[in-house]
């Protein structure tokens, strides 16, 4: 499954692609889209979405995940990331790609084995599972790595259980999801 | 000036095309753009973004003005309110159109003389201004109509401004601007 993460935001809009299935991971390319605090937010939000579409074309992605976004995080911030988050759905919706959200928490879950892992450990194991010798630069780039790792791995359990489990007794959260995956395991 | 007021939102997101010169305006068409709520966000940014270039296209309108998201309003949907924003802002971009923010006070005062007025004084004070019986409806077209009127009149009202104070003298705030309208007056 090829994935494109998105690390949402403004300034930095992280971009990762990765081939994945469960336990194993090829990073494909990553990088940033950025856009100036000088410029307008509807010229910055118009480069971001062009910077998506040529990301998506160049790729031939199959999947979008994107980082949740939360009212709750960061006041100042969180209308910017929000928007450059719609942006990435939009363009997702345009090339009718599946679109799928992830919090930060199940993002290190999935990579690290833990919700409350910080920066590095998350770095460090994105090293490990693409055989890297760092994480890659800058760190809007590792997060977007990491989100498609996330997805890539979680989409793939979502998939092999609804085709064992009836959707009336199909888990509602991902959660749920990473329990039934231990059991299952 | 012909100016497309928008009240973002991702249910119904509000559209209102007004012809304005400062202390008059004339209503041109109003409206609203709806996404069901079962449908997945990235279709509804879609949707939106498609609703607004209709209405852009259909009515060559020059100026786009966006009501102000704060992060401090609303936690349960402030995200979905700054993505149906920010899709109104990238259309806009995309059109090379001008795009302004105001925020609720600033209509409301641009409007009944009162940051502090409620809906209703808003409504009555909308009806009197377009010469209509009733103000437009559902509420969301009302307030897209009111940030068109607001902005046709405060934008002459910098524009006037910037051609006899000099740059280094303008106000900041749209607050100044308004008591620098009253006395220019």
């Amino acid at each position: 499954m090829l994935v494109l993460g998105v690390d949402p935001g403004l300034t930095r809009c992280g971009v990762g692609v990765v081939e994945g299935t469960p336990g194993r991971a090829q990073l494909i390319e990553a990088g940033v889209i950025r856009t100036a605090a000088t410029m307008d937010t509807s010229r910055r939000l118009l480069a971001i979405e062009e910077g998506l579409e040529e990301w998506i074309s160049r790729h031939q992605v199959e999947v979008i995940a994107i980082e949740r976004v939360f009212a709750q995080h960061n006041l100042m911030t969180v209308v910017g990331t929000a928007q450059a988050a719609g942006i990435a759905m939009l363009v997702a919706a345009r090339h009718g790609l599946e679109v799928h959200q992830h919090t930060p928490s199940e993002v290190k879950a999935s990579i690290t084995g833990s919700g409350r892992a910080d920066k590095a450990q998350v770095g460090l194991m994105v090293s490990r599972i693409l055989h890297l010798d760092s994480p890659p630069k800058p760190a809007d780039a590792a997060d977007a790595v990491a989100l498609a790792i996330c997805h890539s791995w979680r989409g793939a359990a979502v998939k092999r259980l609804a085709q064992v489990v009836p959707s009336t007794k199909r888990p509602r959260s991902w959660a749920q999801v990473t329990s039934v995956r231990k059991v299952m395991a």
